[in-house]
């Protein structure tokens, strides 16, 4: 698709996600009320198997080559401070994730997960090598260096506290970018995907794109990220505020995401509106994935019902941006890590759910006698 | 050991299970702080590669064949009802794991856990044609069908509501029964083990357990099991604080235990001490579980050193038992359904853990810049 069809298509019509047939769940519900256990004995798990077999339209769903799409990208206003850490770690990051060192390699590589690592927009070169095109190309996302999707929008947004983060049209190519990535993944086969980030400053911008989209106060929005002291986020406080009273923009979730940016926000939004669309089930991570898919609910509120709620991070924000969305996460573990790593943590139990859904025995095939009337 | 030998050490050294040396605290932590992340960002999986560093007294730790020991036994009160479903289901359960068919076989195998499915003491005759011993026959514990550990201590045991559920040498028999059972599978290589149960009628002895054991009102520490509406609870409630009125016991938590019962209680009791003595890991399921360890705590309260607690069940009284250790568990998905499911679920965690420790790139290995000062 275009990237102005695919604009126009979002703004207009509000139709290209719809919510899944819902004709299947007294079937569904039916099998599994006869699995041999107690009547909603394995809790969690059975939502999960119900919202899983209505997304697929089948009793019978299967999880195909899960994918976790990693995309990295660097903010100007990192420069300003809002991070404890310095920006050339986003590279640095990507580098690892690379070489395969990172808690999302080891943690997808744990539970069969294949990770595509995307360079949504970092200030650095990855170098060449590898096949497809090369940055500020347009068209299909290239490969610049073996294992990395060369999708860079530009060198790192501008610094919101100066100018809007990106133009209109750097936040359409990563929407657009991110649906293609994901179209290619589903293309190979993938029907479940996570999305997960890396970016310096990237907490700061899901700030302000959650304050501004869900209405909620802006400090009930900042978290100490990667681990700001008490001077650091009072800073980062003091920033956000300044940055959130420069923004003069009509808070349309586009509008707001290119003003606040990233580009891996951007074009993971871009990726989750593709995913729904595919009819594909969505693992959400944290804070910063959450940002990108509170614009994407903005948009496509049905999105919603191809989502799975990995985790509540501990990073404050989290929480809000969950209960904004009605959201009941299966993880509390105090992650605050970021990269997909508590969709990669979560999977396991979308996959039990899925297994048990298709593989435990009835009531009537054991032979095991039902509850006393 | 002999049960009698074993029931001394118990009972007078306390000694058999010590604590993990802590001297290799720093040294993990520093590992663990060294990761590519921020600071704690892994949150609960840092303490937990933390405590199996510990365990293992290692920085290098490592899971072995992970296996749940599933213990089925009867209990001679079901049938005064404190159950919705009845006696029977406890047998043919046991076929359903012998068949592959029930929900601990589906999320064992995906999680890539052995089971042990035993019988400590379930009113059937599940037929012999396997290797090994017979039902009541004294010493290693016998098969009597293919994949059934036959260590029955007898077809069920009595009715509390008329005498103890069982006599000390029984209690005896079905704790040395557990604990050759956890030698059996250490011996064979694995050193990380779950706990998983079936008896219909066992949460209400699990109940009177954690009430007495714990000094918690039994009226909060009693749930509708697998499936009590509003009437059989209030009956539950009503036999049990009968029940609870009977025992004229010292209160000793081996006395309580043989009291109230049930075989697999027992059993698993013993199971764990033996398992923590030996410095495996242990995952411990839900409310009947955590009951049996209410007994083994009170007996050797360093065992908690080597419990994972895998999740926070939805039955009424397990929340009490968890805060009463002082224990966080994983996961809180309100399951309720036992046989293990929950530590099934949470062994991916323990494994995420330990892969972290051991997979992840450090700062300086993967060349990431550090925080600013």
């Amino acid at each position: 698709m275009s990237i102005s069809s695919r604009k126009s298509d979002l703004k207009n019509t509000q139709t290209s996600i719809v919510a899944p047939d819902t004709n299947l769940i007294a079937a569904l519900q039916q099998k599994i009320d006869g699995k041999t256990k107690p009547l909603g004995a394995l809790g969690r798990l059975e939502t999960l198997a119900l919202q899983i077999g209505l997304i697929q339209q089948t009793l019978s769903p299967t999880l195909k080559q899960p994918t976790i799409i990693v995309c990295a990208g660097d903010h100007g206003a990192a420069k300003a401070g809002v991070s404890a850490y310095p920006q050339d770690v986003t590279w640095q990051m990507v580098e690892n994730f690379l070489a395969g060192g990172a808690a999302i390699n080891v943690l997808a590589r744990q539970a069969g997960i294949a990770l595509k690592i995307v360079d949504a927009g970092v200030n650095h070169d990855f170098g060449e090598g590898g096949e497809g095109g090369r940055a500020g190309e347009s068209g299909k996302a290239g490969t610049a260096r073996a294992g990395l999707v060369n999708a860079k929008v530009a060198y790192g947004t501008a610094n919101y506290l100066e100018q809007p983060a990106m133009t209109a049209a750097q936040c359409e190519e990563a929407l657009s970018r991110g649906a293609q990535i994901v179209a290619d993944v589903h293309a190979d086969g993938c029907n479940v995907v996570g999305f997960g980030e890396m970016g310096i400053g990237n907490t700061a911008a899901a700030s302000l794109i959650t304050s501004q989209l869900s209405g909620l106060p802006l400090a009930d929005c900042i978290g100490r990220g990667t681990g700001l002291d008490d001077a650091g986020l009072a800073r980062k406080q003091d920033l956000l505020a300044q940055a959130a009273a420069l923004y003069k923009g009509d808070g349309e979730p586009l509008s707001v995401l290119a003003h606040f940016g990233g580009f891996e926000i951007a074009m993971l939004c871009g990726a989750m509106l593709a995913a729904a669309e595919l009819k594909m089930v969505l693992l959400i991570d944290g804070f910063i994935v959450t940002s990108a898919l509170l614009v994407a609910a903005k948009m496509q509120p049905a999105i919603l019902h191809y989502c799975v709620f990995s985790h509540c991070s501990h990073e404050q924000g989290h929480r809000s941006q969950l209960a904004h969305l009605g959201a009941q996460p299966l993880l509390d573990l105090d992650l605050r890590l970021g990269e997909g790593t508590g969709a990669a943590l979560a999977y396991p139990l979308v996959s039990a759910a899925v297994a048990f859904l298709n593989e435990m025995a009835s009531f009537e095939s054991a032979g095991v006698s039902e509850k006393n009337d």
